[in-house]
C-alpha cells in the first residue's frame, strides 16, 4: 500500500550483528534481546517497535509489534515476524529453531525495571546487562555512518552561516531560536534528538545570550540556560538579546538519524576583551587536543591534559563550568544518540580507536559575561582529530 | 548570582506530597524515592536532578545532584540538601532523622533496570512499584494546573489560526512544519514534549498531507507519517503538499510544563467528499463522547461506545487505524506528559473523575486519501467534557 524507503543495506547491518555476536560469545551470553529504539534501528535497520533476538550463533530474528509491513520494507534482515505480545517470544523463538537462552543479555542501562522483571519472568533465566558491549560497538563508525555524519555536519555549517541574519539586539532568544530551527527543519532536520542517559533530553540545543548564558541547569552539559519553562529549564528563554552581548549557538543537526553537535559564539557588536581572550584559549586547547586524541590514547588522560591546559591559562576554576557546577567531561561520542561512547571524562579508561566520532567542547563559563569556547564534531584518525565542520571557529561579529 | 524564577507555590506542592503519602500508607510502603524528571518537578516544584524522599509520614527531603542553588530557588520544599552520589542517600536520611525503609516505592515503570538494581542494593530492602499511585494522583488536575492548561490551549488555538497562512501547494511538509514551529516558539513553546512510555517520543506533533498521512509508524498513535528520518520515522516528511489534499496539523503546545494536544484538518482547495463525510462523523462521535465522559464513567466503556458509534457510521475498520494497525485507544490524559492517565482504551477499568484532562481524538485513517477527525484537550466536569480549545472543529479550507 505504501512506498517505504529501505533502511541501511545488509552489508551495513549484518556486520553489526556479527560484532555483537562476538561480544556475546566472549562474555558467555547465549543471546541478546534488543528492545531500545536506537539499538533496534542500529542492529535491524528499522525503527519499528519490537524485539530483536540475536543468538550468540545463528541468524537474528526480528519480532515486530508495530509496524510490521514497514519493518519488513525497511530492514534487510531475513527473518522478520509479526508479534503482538512479549509473552509469545519464547514460543516464537522455538518455532524458529532456537534453544531458549540460559543467560540473556538486555540493555539494562535503559530498560525500565518493570520490563526487566517481566522479561526475567518470561524467559525464566538470568538476564544481564549487555549495554556496554552495544555502546562499544556503536562507538566505532562505519564508512556508511561517517558519510551520514559528514552530511549532518555540512548542514550544521549551513545553519551557522544563516545565524547572523537572524540574531539582533532586542529580539527574544526564543524567537531567534525558532527562526534558526525553522531553517534547520527546511534543510531536513529530523527534530527529535535522542539521548541515552536516564532523564537526558535536549531540544535542538542551546541558544543563550549574555550573562544568562552562564545559568546552570539539570542537564549533563557545561551550559544550561533559564529555558522557556520551569519543567524543561534549559536553552533559549524569553530574555532579549542586547548589543554588546555574546550569543552561544550550540545546536545539534540531526539528519537521517545521525547527529552533528556544533557550537559557535556570535557577538552583537563588541564584546568585553575577556570573552575574546577566553575564546582564543579554548581554540588553543581544541588544537592541542586534536594531536593528543590519537587511537590508543586513554580518554581520562586526554580529559586531564585538557584540564591542565585550561588551568595553565588561568581557567582552572571556570573551565567546563564554575566550581562545583563543573561538568566532569570535555567531549562525548555522537552518532545516533547525543551521548555515545567514548566520553572524554574523568577517570575514563577507554582508549580511543580510529573512526570513533566525538563532539569536543572546550568551554569556559564566565559569570556575568556568558560563555566562550567551541564545539566541533570530530573524527578520530591515525593522525588525531579531524573536524567534520568547516565553519570558522572564531567569534563571529554580527553587523548591524 | 542568578535570578531564578520560583516554581509552583507551597500551597500547590504540599498537598501533592500529602496525597502520595496517603497512597503510601494505604499500600504499606514506608517511603517513596522519586527520581524521574517529571515526577520530581510535580512533587518538588523544581526540575533539577536529584532524589526526592517522601516518607509515608513526615517531611519530604529533596537531595539535589544538579543544580543545587537553582533547586533551592525554585522549590518551595523546606528540606533541600546537596548530594553528589546516591550511595550517600541512606546516611543523609539518617542525618535528617529518618528510619531507613523496609519497603520502598520507586517509579519502576520508567526507572532503568541498572538503577533499580543499584537502589535495591543501596537500601538493602524491597523496592516495589509506586508508579500507578503517582499516575493516578497526577491524573486529577488542580485549579493551578487547569489554569496553565487553559493557557497552553489558547496558544494552540493561536497556532492553528496561523496555519492557513503557512500551508500552500508545492511547499514541503517539513518546511511548513518548521514555520509553524517557529511561530509556536515565538509564543513560548518549550520545545521538549515528554512521554512516559518506554521508547515514546514526539517532536511537536504530526503535520501530514494527502495519502502520506495514512502511513503508519512505530509510535503509539493513530497517525504516523513517513517522517524526515529512518531513525525517527514519524511526522512531517519531504513530501510536497498538493492542491486537493488534506493536511492534518496535529500539534502539541507545551507551555511552562503543560501540554495541549490539538488536531485540525486543513484543505488545500476542495477535498474528496469522503473526507468531509468522515470528518463530520468524527465530530458527532466527539459530541456524543462529551456526554458519556462524566465522572464515574469507566474508561473502557467509553472506548467501546466510541468504537460502536464509529462502526454504526461505517468506520468500524478504519477508526483509529486500519485493521491490525488500529490503535486501541481513543483518548489519553495530558498534563506534564503527553501520555498520562486516564487512557480511554480497551478494557480500562479506571473511572473518570472531575478535573481529569484528556485529549480525545476520534480519527479515521482513509488509505489513499489521508486522515479525518479531530483532537481536543478536554476537562472532565460534572456535566461531561468541556473543551479547552476555541478554534473551530470543521475542516478549514485554505484559500489560494
Amino acid at each position: 500500500m505504501h512506498n517505504y524507503t529501505a533502511g541501511p543495506p545488509a552489508e551495513e547491518i549484518l556486520p553489526r550483528v556479527a560484532r555483537l555476536q562476538s561480544a556475546l560469545q566472549k562474555a558467555d551470553f547465549d543471546a541478546a534481546l534488543i528492545v531500545q529504539n536506537t539499538d533496534l534501528y542500529y542492529f535491524s535497520g528499522t525503527s519499528q517497535q519490537g524485539w530483536l533476538y540475536i543468538p550468540a550463533e545463528g541468524e537474528a530474528l526480528l519480532m515486530v509489534y508495530k509496524e510490521f509491513e514497514r519493518a519488513r520494507a525497511e530492514s534487510p534482515l531475513e527473518q522478520i515476524v509479526s508479534l503482538v505480545s512479549p509473552k509469545k517470544i519464547p514460543g516464537t523463538l522455538e518455532d524458529y529453531g532456537h534453544r531458549l537462552p540460559g543467560k540473556l543479555g538486555m540493555e539494562l542501562d535503559v530498560l525500565p525495571a518493570n520490563l526487566y522483571l517481566q522479561f526475567s519472568s518470561i524467559f525464566g533465566c538470568s538476564v544481564d546487562d549487555i549495554s556496554l558491549s552495544i555502546r562499544l560497538i556503536r562507538a566505532v563508525k562505519s564508512p556508511f555512518e561517517i558519510e551520514r555524519m559528514r552530511f549532518a555536519a555540512a548542514l550544521a555549517d549551513k545553519v551557522a552561516a544563516r545565524v547572523p541574519e537572524i540574531l539582533e539586539p532586542g529580539k527574544a532568544e526564543i524567537t531567534a531560536a525558532g527562526e534558526i530551527e525553522a531553517y534547520a527543519r527546511s534543510l531536513g532536520h529530523q527534530g527529535i534528538v535522542r539521548m541515552r542517559l536516564f532523564g537526558g533530553e535536549l531540544f535542538y540545543g542551546h541558544l543563550l545570550s549574555g550573562a544568562a548564558a552562564a545559568v546552570p541547569s539539570y542537564l549533563a552539559s557545561p551550559t544550561g540556560g533559564e529555558g522557556a519553562s520551569e519543567l524543561t529549564g534549559q536553552g533559549a528563554g524569553f530574555k532579549k538579546m542586547e548589543r554588546g552581548e555574546m550569543v552561544l549557538v550550540d545546536y545539534v543537526f540531526a539528519h537521517n538519524g545521525y547527529i552533528c553537535d556544533h557550537a559557535r559564539i556570535f557577538a552583537l557588536g563588541d564584546l568585553p576583551a575577556e570573552l575574546y581572550k577566553a575564546h582564543d584559549a579554548m581554540l588553543v586547547i581544541q588544537e592541542k587536543t586534536a594531536s593528543w586524541a590519537v587511537p590508543g590514547a586513554v580518554c581520562g588522560d586526554i580529559y586531564q591534559r585538557m584540564l591542565d591546559a585550561a588551568a595553565e591559562c588561568g581557567y582552572g576554576d571556570t573551565f567546563m563550568g564554575v566550581g562545583e557546577r563543573k561538568i566532569r567531561f570535555t567531549g562525548h561520542g555522537v552518532g545516533l544518540e547525543l551521548d555515545e561512547f567514548p566520553f572524554i571524562a574523568q577517570n575514563q579508561k577507554l582508549e580511543l580507536a580510529e573512526n570513533m566520532i566525538i563532539a569536543l567542547e572546550p568551554k569556559v563559563i564566565l559569570p556575568g559575561l556568558g560563555v566562550a569556547g567551541i564545539e566541533n564534531t570530530q573524527l578520530v584518525t591515525a593522525a588525531g582529530l579531524q573536524s567534520l565542520s568547516r565553519f570558522a571557529d572564531a567569534i563571529h561579529t554580527v553587523s548591524d
